[in-house]
Order: C-alpha cells, then structure tokens, then sequence
C-alpha cells in the first residue's frame, strides 16, 4: 500500500487528520516520570520511552499519526536514540502511522544513507516517513523520493516553516513574484505528481507547511494539489482550526495536522490543569485530543 | 579555550588544515572488516567503530579533525548511533577535534535541544561543532550560536555545497544583484564577528563552502572574512588543492578541508591500489592522507 494511501485509509478510519507530535522536554513531563537526574542519559531516555509509549496508549485509538521529534531523543545520545527506535516500534505495533521529524538532508549518496536508514518498515528506523530539508537541491532530494517509492513510505519537504524567522530564507523574493517557498512549493507539486498512484489523488512527496501562516497555506493549498501537507504549529505555537482549514480538502483529506505540546503537555495549561492538573495527566492528553478532533471536524 | 583558538592551535599543530571525512560504507569497508549480514545492523555498526578506530589510530597523528557523516551511522538504527558515540568518545580522546556532520536544524527550542545534546564536552554526543542547515532562518540559528558560545563549541552554516544540484535554491538571484547563499553568506559573517573573541580573528560560527566551486569559493572568503570555512568536495568529488587556496589565509588558517573517500578507501584506487591493494588499506590511508598534507602544503 502506498503512504498516501495508506495515510488516506487511516485519516478516514479515525476520521481525523491528527498527529501526536512526540516532542518529550524532561522538565515537562508529569513528576512520575522525572525520577532520573538530568545528567543520567540512560535515565532520562527510559522515561521518554515510558511517557511517549503510555501517551500512544492513550492516543492510538484515537488519531492515525504521530510525529517523533528526533532532536528531543538526539539530545540525550545514543540512549535516547535507542529510546526512539523503541518508540516508533511501538508506534507501529498500535497501528499508528509513524512521521520521523529530523529535517535530514544531505547531498546524493550521504542522502541516500539517511532514506534506506529511516524510511519504510523494513529499515533500521522503520518510520512511513520522515521530514527533509531542500537547502542542498533538487539532487539532494532525489534519493528519499526514490527510496519512498520503494518502500511505500513518504516524505514531507520543508516549504513554509511555522517560525517567525522563516521568512529570512523562505520569504526572499526572487523574481516573476515568485518567493524561495514559492519556487520549492512548485518542484515539490511536481514530485507529487510525478509519485501520484493509480486510483490515488496524492503522490508519496509532501509539503511542511506551518499552521501560523494560513494566508499562504491556502495559497500554497492551490500551488500544491498532488501534495501531502504536514502542518505543524496548531496549538501552542498559535494555529488553530480555523486556520489549517485550507489545507484539507472536501473529504478531509490531503493534510496531517499535528500538535506536540498541546496534547502532550496538555495538564500544564486550562482548562485541563483545573480539570485534572499533572495527578491525572492521561486524562488531560485524552480531553485535549478529544477537544481537538472536535475543533477540526465541526 | 575558544572553538577558534582550539582550531587555530590544531592545524598549527599539525601543520595543515586537514579533516578526515568518516563516512564509513559497508561496501566499500576492507574485507577484514566485513564478516557481518549487511542486515546485521549491531555487527555492520560495530564493524564501522572498528574501522574508524583504526583510521583514526592512523591519522591522529598527521590532521587536526575529523568529520563522522552522522548519515551512515544512522543508517543502521540505535546501535549504528551507539557506534557513532564510540567514534567520537575516541576522537576525542586521540586529541581530534571533531565536527559532527548532521546539516542539523528546526525551529527555537527544537533547535535548541540539538544543540544542548550535540555540542561541547559536557553534552551527550561531545563533539567539537555541528553542520547546521539554514533554511528555517535566523531564529533557529540563534539557539546554536548561544549553546556554541557557552561551550566553547563551533557551528558551520550551510552556504555554498559542493553538489551541482545545490544551484537550485542557493544559487535564486534576490534582487541587488545578491543570491540566496550571497545573503546567507553575510548574516554568517555577522554572526561569526559577533563571536570572535579577544585576540582571535574568527568566530565560532563558520560556513560549509564546497571546494567544487572555487570561484564562489574565493568570492565567499572575502564575504565572510571571520568566518571559518568547513570545504568539502576534495579527491572524490573533484577539489583540488588550487582550488581550496583561496579559502585559507596568509597563515594557512580559515578553513578545515574534509577529505572522505579519498582517505578512507584509498585501497581502492591508483596509486594506492597498485602500491598497497586491500591488504595494505592502512598503508593506502597513511600514504593518501601525507599526499593530501603535501598538496595543501606546497
């Protein structure tokens, strides 16, 4: 099955478009987890594993994806790193659809190396499918698309990132009217379609595209019909229903829209801290998610 | 000690600027280092420790850096990255400086979290500096300038790789006659002032320029004249030694010139073939790597 297919079949089965954005900060996890010293790697990658995994328990019966950061895991080194793998192995045992959010990219074969390590089930990682960066070009990116059609995984090319600071690089005009994330926005389409499956709207290539910016996300909605869209920054970073709207089409498919803090951390803010505070986490996680689900299928 | 003066004084020391590029492949490993299922992902990882162990026994002596390709490390899962953190524990303590090639970035606190967790002495990975891609802007910069500062560590910004297909994006005219690298290139050189410290003349924010495109590289020397330069692109990929001469100053310092290939499977080919075959690998990477000393040094 291919990835968009199968994240179609997911998207419709829970009949929601949300990812679980697996960022774990030690400092915010509920006080049962931080029992290890900061210092301790082993220690504190124990715990990110324990937490991701019982918030998936919570959560895989009711969303199709989640994204693990890889930095918050990279932090803590090669336990952390092993943390991870557990983490999306597990992942994929509930059923879940597996986003591996580490912006690689590299030139030609070093890229290549990053896509047969992570994406597609029979890989070292094992994730459906991983976020890039198109700084290096067209033959950077080359070998995930590749590597994603054979393996029936996916990737999500950065275009329109959620930070402020995109605009630095992302915004810079480069004439015809045409911005850096414009002239991106078109070569990824293109790569979309060019991976488009028989009987499937969707090619197996997708867009970053950040919730904060919906003026251009509806727009890059139109630049980009063969793609995917990941949008992050729902939630904390300020994106909320209304603004995401664009990226879906009328069957709700055709974005995954993801929240990390939101959900994870969700007993450290109202209404979920006075409702249930960090005793109850699971509870706080399950009410922010079923609120969110509600916020996107009104 | 200052990234920059720890830098200056190693190629000093050494009497070159050389790093040697770890890009461990399986295939490509001498055969006594290839009694693992290439599906093996502990003994392919393992294998890896063993022969960059080896490469370093021998080069230790002669450069003042390496560069492990975190890509091929991951390639093989939790226990490639376990090997990763082997290599670079044992780098250090061969007295190499050691810049972890990740073309790591995300947004603040993502960023953030790569930083704590990659650079400095006292962070779980430990190396020297990181490669950084800049397409997210300067808000996710900022994070890796300030744990570099506070750790006496380095970052070197994507600017100008050594890839043809690199042009697409970087080399976008935006108005003023300025590409997209010519304006990466100035917010790097401000930020590399701003970090120069009393009595250096660079900072500890560097640029990743590739030795394939020499004018650009002589051009971005005198665009970015407190930077240092990380040069990728010799032997293999076609850089010569008159064409990385413009990246290095009067006093053979500003840059680090990485050599992968080129060092590490000399075995295979001429003149190291005929000289010392696979048998001799270890012969062929001494004798490749006092070439490429005698080239820079000429």
């Amino acid at each position: 099955m291919t990835f968009s297919k199968l994240l179609s079949e997911a998207i419709k089965k829970k009949g929601n478009p949300i990812s679980v954005g697996l960022d774990p900060r030690y400092e915010s996890l509920p006080a049962v987890f931080r029992t290890a010293d900061k210092a301790d790697t082993s220690g504190v990658a124990a715990a990110f594993e324990k937490f991701c995994c019982a918030v998936m328990d919570i959560t895989a019966p009711l969303v199709p994806a989640v994204k693990p950061q890889s930095a918050f895991f990279e932090q803590y080194g090669p336990p952390g790193m092993s943390a991870l793998g557990n983490v999306i192995r597990y992942a994929r045992e509930k059923g879940l659809i597996v986003i591996f959010d580490g912006k690689r990219n590299d030139i030609g074969s070093t890229a290549a190396a990053y896509a047969a390590g992570i994406l597609g089930a029979q890989s070292a990682w094992g994730a459906d499918a991983l976020t890039v960066s198109p700084y290096l070009g067209d033959d950077s990116l080359e070998p995930f698309v590749k590597t994603a059609m054979e393996r029936n995984a996916g990737i999500f090319v950065l275009v329109k990132t959620s930070n402020p600071g995109g605009a630095m690089i992302q915004d810079l005009h480069t004439g015809g009217n045409q911005t850096v994330y414009h002239r991106i926005a078109r070569y990824v389409n293109k790569l979309s379609l060019e991976t488009v499956q028989q009987g499937e709207h969707y090619g197996s290539v997708g867009a970053v595209v950040g919730a904060t910016y919906p003026e251009q996300l509806a727009e890059l909605r139109k630049t980009m019909p063969y793609s995917w869209f990941l949008v992050p920054g729902y939630g904390s970073q300020g994106g909320t229903a209304k603004d995401v709207a664009a990226s879906l089409d009328e069957n709700g498919l055709g974005a995954v829209i993801n929240n990390s803090r939101g959900l994870l951390f969700a007993y450290q803010r109202e209404p979920y801290l006075s409702r249930f505070g960090e005793q109850q986490w699971e509870k706080a996680v399950e009410a922010a998610t079923l609120d969110m689900i509600a916020e996107l299928t009104l």
